[in-house]
């Protein structure tokens, strides 16, 4: 199935193993973003995945050309042109300590796009979904603009349209995130928000939660579900609910709201490899489960079942193929060697 | 005391830290096998050690050699010839996520190894025990029967034999392993297996057990490692009980039956820094101790220190001293700084 | 322009810097192989290049499959199937030791293809050139087969076919090496050889040579190469002259004989980062020249300047642009800082 | 505030990850020592921290001084001589297996400084507090004078004195520890120990605890603080109580005996990425504290909630500003990504 | 010596060994600018050195202010504020191919500065010399107007001022250079440029060169130098003279006009290692023997010798003592090892 | 053949590629020493070299144990006791910088080594020749006293006995290195020695020589080497003569003067990996070749290529085959890649 996504994609910079920004001599290069992650995930599961994007011109924005191309996205719509290659340092958290992220990316390409960079219509052509998130509306008014055309596009030519909240108040304020998204969310079919996404954008609060203290409230999150999808009339609303012990263990479980039906998964206790880029992993295989089976039982423990697995892996990628999801839904999660 | 074991060296290939292979443009390179293994745990231990294997002529042979010979280990009657050493590349797991071990090591120059390389009347001199695996037999009709030849030249010779079934299935079938085994078997004195092996190769099911629940059933044990030394008449069995709760964490204890009773040792719950060669270490510690005291309650309980130790070490091989066993046989496992 | 090459994708294990094999604990590995390396080429140069070739299923040949698309090489023909990805070692030399390379590739999935899983008029689709080196028939009856049928077909399909003849002496003897490549010949074009390939596969001797004194007999060359020209009906030979001063100082020159004239271009003293696929980037770069321009003089420059670059950067394949080539070609080989 | 700390700084080396001694091919190479790690914990706090120590002429020397510069401790009064720098081999534990320690330090230009190397009336200028711990006598009978010396002289010119107990039994015996400690501890203010430092060297028994067991005795602490409190004078005893449950995980807390009342910190379970020196950064964390707030229960939190991130931190210097520490100590211990 | 010099500091990211920025997947982190490179090298050589600049707050500027003040350079007055450090990627060329450098130093914190960040009569307390290259005014109107104020209090307050001319096209256009530099050199006293800077900003050329042919116009520089030195009174206008002959291999030597004479220093024929910084190293290093010793041939003599071993040190610092280069102008350039 | 080497072993710690010490945050750590380089030169040329020292107990003793074991090198008689083993940290030179030594062996256990430590009967049973360099009597008179011995048994022995001067200025003065040498060096049959060792403890000139300007008087060098001959009445004295051009670039050739004619080798202009170990290399091939063969050309000309390889190779140890000296030997010096 062909998928089409749109973001950002940014050189990722993060010290070795444990160390701190302060020690690194080195840092590992890798080229991620919100979107582009998604794209791999749809790849890795056998779709054409289109990442839609813009990177100058030269040996940086191609290296990030070359990372996305590695794993099978389709990189022909990425345009080249502009200044720079947004950058974001990640530095790994551990035990008491949280991971860090510093963004370094005002000025980059891709915010800097233009309306004319992209062909949505020719883009388009046999596709059937149409991904992006919160992020990229966040980035610049053009690219805001960009993705409201995008979206629109994609509706009037039939493909299903995701968006991920994502909300990073870095980027823009509540007040700003509210309209913007606002005027994009009516062409949009499936959202995808954790509790603070849903209550900074649109201010819908879950109720008695307590996420550090582990004591999840089911309703609260159904009934915060329902409140995003009557607001704009959405096919399904899919909740991530992450209980964090330390940056080293977390719960991971989530819910689809659908059809008037909230659908929960069973709940992962993870021990962490690299956790950036989960978020994007279950948008990633929730989309590949939607297309392909459209259960929403099934949708939600793959989605889950897959960015468990994404935690255990270094980088924003989510590295793994459909096999390797459906033997831990199927219940092994003793991780025994396998020969 | 002099030990003799006989079985391949592979290369071994593993991506750094936690990465997939798709991921890798490193690879750690390590010498490996399970009978090496169990000779690099002997040696470490004190012994005299004889690895009898083939490598290729030239330099990734030599590099093999080299390997045992640095931890002390007689490299003699290592042969040199054939055409290839075999190669396995080992993922590491982490979390839900399972460690991968894909094999390459068809036509090797120890798979394809000929009686003559091998002079056993003169290898065992002086020797005291034997020690082969599963896997030998399983490689090569030819290694098969030589395998045969070496366990019955040992027991005629007077040394004391044992074998780790290691049952692998894509090396050989259930039927074609039963046969085989069934054939030099009644040369052994003391088989090491774990639950699996003894239901793929003897068809011997161990009762009421959950291994991923973590309930354990120690009277089916018993049963089955019985059931096993009759039907071979064998001296003692040895089976180790690994529960796997996670790629990270497992635990680990074992039960040596001997003289018509089952020992058990202590239990250690383990976060694991590399598995692959537990078994081997626990095999090579059980010989030592059975070799050098002779009692049961302590052979078990040494050779599980050991290779619970064995799971805190990178590599295929058990890099500790005797004392250091010791130490945690004393119940120190708290791990704290030693200065 | 598309472009087909055709051949063996290996992994690549080498130690890192200078060290020896015995000394290495850990691999650098990448994946390559002569028209592997040909397609990078291609595709740096802005052509569809579609690399033709079989892995084996999992990840390993997954690993291999991503190098080539990560530089936007086409891998939807390549196969899955068989046993195993050949290997190769490889060793880089300095001062007056030289490079090592140590072939595991019997056995591969490459060397055991079938007839069968290449639908070549498929593959030949609009496209304008062929090409495969004499290392692809040496692997084995079958492949061999398998390449005679394609260059037929390209053949008949209009396109231009082009061979490195690449004799590998531990391959296949010179007899089988003669017999096979003169059953393919008369399908190709260009064929691209140096001094010991004539020799060793056709017998042509280069007079007066003394390839380590460093004194050339451009005379003998160009007989040479206007013999196998004449033998095959030959569009051109071209032939690569590389003066090895040690492993680290080569001088690289080479002649293209086409339509009865000898054409040879300057000649470069290189100081060498990794000098294995060398050859290949010659081939790839003489192949996009003669596309593109078809102007004989121009195409023998911009393949060395394209190799000699090559010459300058780890790996087999030449990761060098266009204008890269260009600018050396226009006189600025100082190696001046570009900010 | 301007601190000043005296001892010995060493080239740490350790091998890469979890890998034992006898399988580095390399030494990841830090500097540090338990004062050192007190000054540049007081730097990152927003101290001037003088570190005052010997170390060899030439590039070894330098490099740790440059160590202690690069985080901003003044390093002018390190004094340049003697033969060599002391080294410290450390190898990281895992699970069962525990973490060690091997001192090669003996010869040290610091061990053999003189009285005359070190001006503490210009050292103390401005100075507010004067740090050393037991480590720094123990090294030979002519720094043992010097610290008395430099004791006195703080004390005279209104410094308040600290002294972390810091007993290492490899250096000197209890005997020697004691009579030494007992001419230093009347020009000190503040004492930090553990239970068995406060045994070892003052032969204080901490009642009824099982430190493997995790029962704490919380009163049999205050008892044994309030006793060497009494001994000396002290204005304050400070206990780290750690509990060691696996080499990778440990339970850390701590208590100030101060004004005849005992101030219990909260209790953190940490994963551990490099305990040592978390002692130290307990010690420099407290002096801070003490200096900027003297409340007795903010600084023991302080200090403990500082030292629990240390745990998380490679190397010996616990890199963290006060902010990161206020965060832990206001209940955010969750590890959430910080963007 | 006090010398105050003022410029950006910026993070550099480099692929490990020679590879290319689209193969790297680790960039090497070090913190490097012109102007902070000469402070490396006069605190190296003993001098108090001060650095003035501005980073962004938070871990990535803090990272460059710890990497001056590794090395002893007084970081007190480089001011904390802004959105980003600047970035420049910096890959190592060889043979014919050229080293590249991309930067993406826009919208740094530097290039944002603010005229009331610097309290130039507080720096120059005490100080002797000040010193700025031509990129710093390149940066911003705001930059360039903070340099001319810096060099006119310097001036005013009797300190010696010093200007590398530096010019990158990349920056700014040749007429804005005239002009923005013939505003600040009338408080300049001594120059230090290439051929390249002398044409491009002032339109001075040296005639009859042929730098890549290797003939070089000693008369022609001297001209050149004069017409610099008369158009601004300068005291001193240095020359280097870099001959590349490959990215592996370069002469260097300079020149010093001062007094209405020319010093030529001896040549170096150089194996490179890392060339970035070559000419700070040069600037550096003149300054030093200038404010040593005042006498031009031992000026111009230390100056080529520091930064010929320069160019064997990777990075931009120049890591080395004033009795290195000492050895070095005594004859020795044999690298015989030294014991 | 057995051949016995005395001497000490240490931890050789240095940066990687061409960092300086400064700017290390890892060190290569190998173990070599001048003796235990030849014993590996011998065990490659499949010899039994037995190497005979002292190092600590503990896992740092044991890792020099087994880095020569690795090599096959026979560690039966290396005492185990003593406080510590020597360090030496060296860091690589580039172009005119020169490599740097920096020893840190004062009170090693080798040196501190007790004369009942060696039973040199038992030892040299069977040994056909004993080598030791001036390195180890200058470490103590400890050792000074059981090198003669062993000199002495071994001579009484009929074990053929060589010398390498090796003199060191650190470790003692001209005047006590000729004092105990020559106490020594009538039990020696061969020595080897450069032109400063000649010198430094002999007081033997070698007249009209210009080691850095290249112009070897072959002449003065025979004199020289008669001169030493005669005085302790030697069977064969080698110099090796080493043209140093820069850090990077060597000359190498050598001169073995026996039965009163001198035998000179060819030259090897090398481009330089590791120069450290190159003498030890020289001495081990030389002790080879005499053993094997016993013509002085042959001899001389294999000490001298296997040498010039050594310089090829990363690390002390010359880990080059016999049929890899005899490929260089006859002539193949170009470095050309060997499939």
């Amino acid at each position: 199935m062909k998928v089409v996504t749109f973001g950002e994609i940014m050189l990722r910079l993060m010290p070795e193993n444990y160390l701190r920004f302060v020690q690194a001599d080195k840092f590992e290069a890798t080229y991620a973003g919100a979107e582009a992650n998604v794209a791999v995930s749809l790849a890795n599961f056998g779709n054409e995945a289109v990442f839609v994007s813009k990177v100058p011109a030269g040996e940086i924005g191609q290296a990030a050309v070359n990372a996305v191309r590695k794993y099978g996205v389709n990189s022909d719509y990425i345009v080249r042109g502009g200044n720079r290659l947004g950058v974001y340092f990640c530095e790994k958290g551990a035990s008491q300590r949280p991971s860090k992220v510093i963004y370094d990316r005002a000025g980059s390409s891709f915010a800097c796009a233009d309306k004319d960079d992209f062909d949505w219509k020719e883009i388009f052509k046999y596709a059937e979904w149409f991904h992006f998130t919160g992020i990229t509306p966040a980035l610049s008014d053009s690219v805001a603009g960009i993705t409201r055309i995008a979206a629109q596009t994609a509706k009037e030519n039939g493909l299903t349209v995701s968006c991920d909240l994502n909300y990073r108040k870095k980027l823009w304020s509540n007040e700003k995130a509210k309209a913007t998204m606002s005027e994009i969310l009516p062409f949009v079919d499936y959202c995808i928000a954790n509790e603070e996404d849903m209550k900074d954008v649109f201010g819908i609060e879950t109720e008695n939660n307590d996420v550090t203290g582990g004591n999840l409230n089911k309703a609260g999150y159904v009934e915060a579900a329902k409140e995003l999808s009557d607001m704009f009339g959405l096919k399904g609303v899919a909740v991530t609910l992450r209980e964090s012990k330390s940056a080293n263990d977390n719960d991971w479980s989530a819910m689809l709201y659908t059809g008037g039906k909230a659908y929960f998964s069973r709940k992962y206790s993870m021990h962490i490899v690299d956790r950036v880029g989960g978020g994007d992993s279950f948008g990633g295989a929730l989309i590949h489960a939607l297309l392909k089976n459209g259960e929403a039982q099934y949708a939600i423990d793959f989605a889950v079942a897959a960015s468990c697995l994404k935690h255990s892996i270094q980088g924003d990628f989510n590295l793994v193929t459909e096999s390797e999801v459906s033997g831990l839904m199927k219940g092994d999660s003793t991780g025994r060697v396998q020969r």
